[in-house]
């Protein structure tokens, strides 16, 4: 499906990851839609594993995220599994959506031998068509017997849709002394395009932690780090955050500082990593916000930039062009006074104080805008709210892209 | 500045519109940023002229609107001058763009013989440079020998920046077997890219009606037709809406059906005109909501779909890729259940209650989507809120105007 690899993409390809005790992963050619090519990734958890989960917002969500959503938030004795396909979403496909999501969570929990209420599962690709769960079924017998720790790397590819590379991350984080590993794979290259570009996330650690615990520390994270990227302000009816803990390392990461913050930068590395492969992407685009009157007045005020097509155009021709910056800031709904707001391109002070820095040269600031990392900052001056948010520039190959797509 | 002509331009190129008695026009090159085209209009009202209003509500609004905003709203009996110039917008220009607006206002005053109070200004341009209001200060005398009842055409051509083509509509309504003359232009490209294609709208009248009962009446109207057009979503520090009224029709339009419907037709056609200019459309396109909750979700559904990249890319690219709508209508924040929503484009039922269509060929929203003029008719089955909202396509020539637009 995909085209060229985004030239934003990591050079050094896939990286490894480290195994996570107590996680299995397979992934197979099953011919959902594609051929040729991987498109199911099984993953099975022992007996102990909480799952945490955040789902897409939308009012039309998706059958497989319902599903989700109904199971999550249990502590259980029991394993765990998620299986995952790519080529068809089914979404807005009715009752039968639903029929197909008990059928596949039905024949895991029969082959793995996990109960039905512990199968999570996630659908990406088309749209509005039947799912063919058959397909998917009479798989599981083979990745049952393929599931092995080191399956990490081929369930990230099976995952892809219009993805131009596959992702991962991972980081070891020390807590009283002793090693707990995570390690995530995702999956998006919009925010999010609903044909074939949702975004999942699926993370695994070897951390204990109870339930509750953990979804707390899922959620906080989220609103800093997956919840802060756009590609084009438009959101999936598929998409899915899954943090799976085995207990298995046998340290305990509650209220572990360290722990927190190494889940923190795996789920931010992976957010980055979606927004690299942004469609059409050619800069990396972090939006800074201080001073405004609070989160929310600051978020609102980022998310205006980072989704202005005017701002991205303008990125995207490598044109400082601050004055787009005032109006998206204008038109956000954030509370704003132009003559507090002060602009920057990088280092390069833009605008101070609602008018041109004295010591503006354009040429400054257009040297930061050839850059491949484009940094916006702006001070609204008016109290101490923040957010960061992370985007990509809108270029013609994003047209390109979404105008052919299904042709 | 401009390109080629939008391929949607009228044909017919402007209209004759009618003379509106108590009304002159002048329009001058005044070198404020270009050269050699007309960037400064001028209309000057006899005594008994009252003017209404509606301006962005940008927090970042540029220095003539907060003018403007302060003057409207007082029936007097003098005359009223607006003067409004292209290439510079005085937007974020702090002090100096207030001292900018106040030394115009004060030389139009002078040399018409109308109140400064009663003096309205716009400009449209580019943000954040210095406002060289000598220029336009400077020309004062020469336009206010040139005004003439004849002369809107030539100011329709002065406002322009990056439109394509002069903007103009006029309808007469017979009220009470009485004639009134309504006659308008407009300049705008985007919804409204702040640079150059801030939308500016003004429209003239001989009807006799008090200034709050004109208010009123545009501000209904307003919600129905300029409220109801995007391009971009990004929304101009600088749009204006004026509507003068100078009552020398000698028929008082108060109440009068007829004439709010001519002014409402006035009002539509140039927003659509504005939509036929947008900046590299291709498609004209009308979304129309049923079966919402209320209007507020009507409103949020159909912006949602309108404002989507990727549904709007999907149709340059001519592709009925319905799931695209479903999932803007799932982002959108309107109350939606998946299981009730009815999409068509133009007469081709695509899915009904949450399911494609068992009739749905493709092939016949693809005919449809060939065409020109597009319609994505949305129920949601939920109530009797509507809207009809107004967009063009997102197209690879979108991207080349605004990633190199400045440089």
């Amino acid at each position: 499906m995909a085209g060229p690899v985004s030239p934003l993409a990591p050079p050094g390809g896939f990286p490894d990851l480290p195994p996570i005790a107590g996680v299995r992963f397979a992934s197979i050619e099953a011919g959902v839609r594609y051929t040729g090519r991987k498109d199911v990734m099984l993953a099975v958890m022992d007996p102990g594993t909480v799952v945490a989960g955040v789902f897409t917002q939308s009012a039309t969500r998706a059958a497989p995220v319902l599903d989700c959503e109904a199971k999550i938030g249990t502590d259980a004795p029991d394993g765990a599994a998620i299986l995952v396909n790519s080529g068809n979403a089914n979404a807005f496909t009715g009752t039968r959506g639903v029929a197909a999501v008990t059928a596949i969570t039905r024949q895991v929990a029969r082959t793995t031998g996990i109960p039905e209420q512990r199968v999570f599962t996630a659908s990406t690709g088309v749209i509005g068509e039947p799912m063919p769960a058959d397909r998917i079924t009479e798989k599981l017998g083979d990745l049952n017997d393929q599931l092995s720790p080191g399956g990490i790397a081929g369930a990230a590819d099976a995952i892809m849709t219009t993805d131009t590379f596959a992702k991962g991350a991972s980081r070891v984080a020390e807590v009283d002394g002793q090693a707990v590993a995570i390690a995530g794979i995702a999956k998006g290259s919009g925010m999010i395009a609903p044909d074939m570009a949702t975004m999942l996330v699926f993370i695994f650690t070897d951390a204990k932690i109870a339930q509750t615990d953990l979804q707390a520390m899922v959620s906080r994270l989220n609103a800093r780090t997956f919840n802060c990227i756009t590609v084009d302000g438009d959101t999936s009816t598929s998409d899915t955050l899954l943090v799976a803990a085995t207990g298995q390392s046998g340290v305990d990461v509650n209220g572990s500082t360290p722990f927190e913050n190494a889940l923190h930068a795996v789920m931010r590395d992976l957010a980055h990593l979606v927004v690299r492969d942004g469609e059409g992407a050619s800069k990396f685009v972090t939006v800074d916000i201080t001073g405004a009157r609070d989160t929310a007045d600051a978020r609102k005020a980022g998310l205006a930039i980072a989704n202005s097509p005017l701002v991205k155009t303008a990125i995207a021709g490598e044109d400082p062009n601050w004055g787009r910056v005032v109006m998206a800031v204008g038109k956000s709904g954030a509370a704003a006074d132009r003559d507090r707001l002060s602009i920057r391109f990088g280092d390069v002070l833009v605008a101070d104080k609602g008018w041109v820095s004295p010591e503006y040269r354009e040429e400054d600031a257009a040297a930061h805008m050839k850059g491949e990392e484009i940094e916006i900052a702006v001070d609204l001056g008016l109290g101490d709210g923040t957010a960061t948010i992370w985007t990509c520039d809108l270029t013609a190959r994003y047209i390109e892209i979404n105008a052919d797509y299904r042709s």
